[in-house]
């Protein structure tokens, strides 16, 4: 499948390009800045757009199979963006997907966005907005996997996780941003995760075992 | 009916509790904070909830017929609260509304939620907190009416008007804020802006016969 990578310039981004280019799939590397075209060449996308989430980027969708949205606006800007890409591009995302028949979309989420008013003052905003974006892909009729990982390391692959719709409590449990991206390109092909939205930690199963057994 | 206004302390929403207070209806005014009180039963409402629109507030619809949502967090605050009230709070009312059975709901909502991206920078964050509210609203079997004026004033009522789905330019037109309380109350018992989504501006024709037409 050609899988459009919209926010492959994250943290998680280029490591999911990297597994698509280590996959069967292609990569189609959605960026924001010029400058970054070369990088997700090198790092092995085998196409970039040049698309902004808080434009019309409907476009970036054409001759695309699959979609995984790994977007965020990250900590060193404000809850405006947090609002504008995070959850409005989310939104948008999977309009256009679905105006263009792209039925499978892979959204990356985060534990506590199912119930954010629970969550610490500082991040409430943010899984309110991971939260609305998630009801409004869950809404569709498209073959969607909603990943909502812990909080994320830059620890060395582990390659073994845990997996519950809802962990009542995931304490100081974390799950490295590689073993996450894996996950995101690893269920592509996996139709038994359609329609399903699932928290993941590091644990103690070998990935594709806790995934085909979703 | 039993009216709950949500955001009844807010600049509109005072108007909405004295509107109310001289039409048929009994307005329930949620507040967030105790010392709100005394002032909304002193300008016209027949009871007074205290609850908090970023927490659990489903209480507040025990006994009610329609709500009203006018609540905002204003510009003193930043995105995060736009995010956790504007947002959020007007998804949870709208989900407790489907849950306690309480069919009527009249959004306040604002001309530009139709279209976040083509709106100034400084605004956008708070139109796309808007629109996103008002389709997880257009989206139940509520019996809604979503009004969105334009830019407010605190002028003395006009009580003429001029609605359109979607103004095409509203120019340098706004709406005194009274006249929008008075519109929220007016549609109410008026079934044929159920399931209707209109813009507001100022105009020359009076609001019955305006929204009587709808």
């Amino acid at each position: 499948m050609n899988v459009l990578v919209i926010g492959a310039n994250g943290q998680v981004g280029k490591k999911v390009v990297k597994e698509l280019a280590n996959s069967n799939h292609k990569a189609t590397a959605m960026v924001r800045k010029e400058e970054q075209i070369d990088k997700l060449k090198e790092i092995g996308a085998d196409n970039v757009v040049l698309a902004n989430l808080e434009e019309d980027f409907s476009s970036a969708f054409d001759g695309v199979d699959a979609v995984i949205f790994a977007a965020g606006s990250g900590g060193s800007t404000g809850a405006d963006k947090t609002m504008t890409v995070d959850l409005y591009g989310s939104i948008k995302a999977v309009d256009y997907a679905k105006e263009k028949g792209v039925k499978r979309f892979v959204q990356l989420s985060a534990v506590g966005s199912s119930n954010p008013d629970e969550q610490d003052e500082k991040i409430k905003h943010y899984m309110v907005a991971k939260g609305v974006a998630d009801r409004h892909l869950q809404q569709t009729d498209l073959d969607y996997t909603i990943v909502r990982p812990g909080p994320l390391s830059n620890n060395e692959a582990k390659g073994e996780i845990k997996i519950s719709p809802e962990f009542t409590d995931i304490g100081d449990e974390s799950i490295p941003r590689v073993d996450v991206a894996h996950i995101l390109v690893d269920v592509l092909d996996r139709n038994n995760t359609y329609k399903k939205t699932f928290e993941v930690i590091q644990g103690e199963k070998e990935v594709g075992e806790v995934l085909g057994a979703l």
